[in-house]
């Protein structure tokens, strides 16, 4: 997303533009941003929630259909570790075998079922205040 | 995604359910799942884009809000490092110096402008085709 007009892009519509990346993790991978300035998923405006998912839903197929990838990996990064302040899906192809596995998911454990439990209680308050219904 | 019962939801309504999961990247690391089967994000039918990815934004919003994040990670491995056949979205709360940017993004260059206009082609050829517009 180094460039405000973007040298290639994918897809375009109404709403959204999306486009490669210049530094990739993979050949393909690319940007889906809305057209509209949303700093990041939680700002997304109600009326942009189909078309755009719909449009990462088809970059995702794409990637498979025009690059033989074998899955792909879609991803946003919210404030932290955001280079731009604008909402971004990536779209990266993948293969099996590209081996990328070891790199995505560095896991922890709970302490327990009581550090959970403590854990889903916050997320769950939260849900429910943003909901209204707390 | 161990159960096919959580034990620990965090977030549930009539199409969708986020529950932690029991291997977080960070505590608080939920997954988000739409009731009906649906394998990959290529598969989810037209009428859950808005209800789900809503609940993306919404969970977006409550690890901020109930767990202190800075920011969140939000992600979906299709067909690649996905572990279970039905479509799941993990939000990771995030907070700044969490260790976790190098792991994310190993990057490639391009051999020059003409590999990605290469690769352009591909994939805007697959995004016609897939919209029926070729």
């Amino acid at each position: 997303m180094q460039a405000p007009e973007p040298a290639f892009p994918v897809l375009e519509d109404a709403s959204t533009v999306a486009f490669l990346d210049y530094r990739p993790v993979f050949p393909g991978h690319a940007l889906l941003v809305p057209r509209a300035h949303v700093p990041t998923l939680s700002d997304l405006p109600d009326d942009l929630l189909a078309p755009f998912f719909a449009n990462a839903r088809l970059l995702a197929r794409a990637v498979e259909e025009g690059l033989e990838a074998e899955g792909s990996f879609v991803a946003v990064n919210n404030r932290v570790s955001q280079s731009v302040p604008h909402l971004h899906v990536h779209v990266v192809p993948r293969k099996r075998g590209d081996g990328l596995r070891g790199f995505f998911w560095p896991r922890q454990k709970y302490a327990g079922p009581e550090a959970m439990r403590e854990v889903q209680e916050k997320l769950r308050a939260a849900v429910d205040r943003l909901r209204g219904t707390a």
